[in-house]
């Protein structure tokens, strides 16, 4: 499995990714599920990715060569797309392909090949935006009253994103909030797990404005997951019924 | 759906139900999912519920009726059972044979009938025990390890029970712990609603300890629910990353 979440807020975007996969219990990996599309000032654009990793990787792979290919046009690449709307159509369009293709291919088997992603950003002049793109290449948008998108195994680190976080929530507490999530996720999901992939886009920088890779054993979010663990136990014993 | 839970702990069961069903989103209503067989200061079966309610109601009148029959025995009636094992078992096959009917009657529709339940008492001379049942009847059991068993919608109040309940937490803090848990739930999944039914069975009474149910509104679970969200909100200031 897997679990990213993306918040789009009046101050930027904040992404986080696990980077685990499985095939089965007995066969983990390690694999990046954040991909950065970026030239600087301009435009940025980051995918998060769930799902099947030769679905997911296929779709990275072929949307790269598009970007690169000499016959690249604003209707092809999404670093020439005029909106983040054309953005979004192109990784659709191009996960449903893949996505179709794969299905094809595999039509013996009774698991089926699928897919879903997270697609934010900004370019100059435009507003940032946030996607999350379906399997079948249909998406939906986050708005001022849904700011935050999830794929993966998203039910167990929702509770804590109902409760904090607004368009007014500010960068520094939107990182606090998505790590928080991933932690509980992290504690109840054996296949979501470390190290994590955290960016951060402030609004109208069309840059990645940080970027971390939070390992195992990383001091600080150890530190704040059990602070945020004393905290809840503490919490649980003010409240009363 | 549902969310149901139950707690085995060292000073007795815990056990909170909701009473939402739904066939679509257009379609809800208020169903009791848990139901109870006593037989004061001897027998104590306390069943919950989740799943297709032809199936469950199917199972639970069969049940009855096999408590009633006069051909009663020891291996028919969960009354006359002589271990919660066995309670366990006829209430498996039960729920087993249910289910293959009702799907054999609807082998046209494209969903599947199904249903699963939790299973928790004590009988005089007997340990207290719980168990979750499988659709297809078998059934697993709560441990020192694991003391809490749930059904259907339930990751999204896995997180506080996984930090907070032990086999040593004491029947007011489980109660605490079940309700902050539907808490949860209830915020984040529509499909499961008011009111709650709520059961405690001390240790060795071999009846129902105390029972309630909590209807839409109750001002005590608005203030708990209410002062755990700014608890939350107040921890979550508090920590830092």
């Amino acid at each position: 499995m897997t679990y990213c979440v993306g918040l789009k807020l009046n101050a930027g975007l904040v992404l986080l990714s696990d980077t685990r996969t499985n095939a089965g219990l007995d066969n983990i990996a390690c694999y990046r599920k954040m991909y950065f599309f970026e030239e600087p000032g301009e435009r940025v654009v980051v995918v998060m990715t769930a799902g099947s990793l030769s679905v997911t990787q296929t779709t990275l792979a072929r949307l790269d060569e598009a970007i690169t290919d000499e016959m690249a046009d604003e209707t092809t690449s999404i670093m020439l797309a005029p909106t983040m709307l054309q953005v979004a159509t192109i990784i659709g369009d191009t996960l449903s392909r893949t996505r179709r293709e794969i299905i094809e291919q595999c039509r013996d088997l009774t698991q089926q090949a699928s897919a879903s992603m997270i697609v934010a950003g900004q370019r100059k002049g435009g507003d940032m935006r946030m996607f999350l793109i379906y399997p079948e290449g249909n998406f939906i948008e986050a708005t001022e009253d849904t700011p935050f998108l999830q794929i993966g195994e998203h039910k167990y680190g929702k509770p804590i994103l109902d409760r904090v976080v607004t368009p007014a929530t500010s960068l520094a507490d939107a990182q606090k909030a998505v790590l928080l999530s991933m932690d509980s996720t992290l504690r109840s999901n054996l296949s979501v797990g470390m190290p994590l992939d955290l960016a951060i886009i402030e609004k109208d920088a069309c840059a990645i404005t940080a970027r971390r890779r939070i390992l195992d054993g990383d001091a600080d979010f150890m530190r704040m997951s059990a602070a945020w663990s004393a905290a809840l136990r503490e919490s649980f014993v003010k409240v009363t019924i």
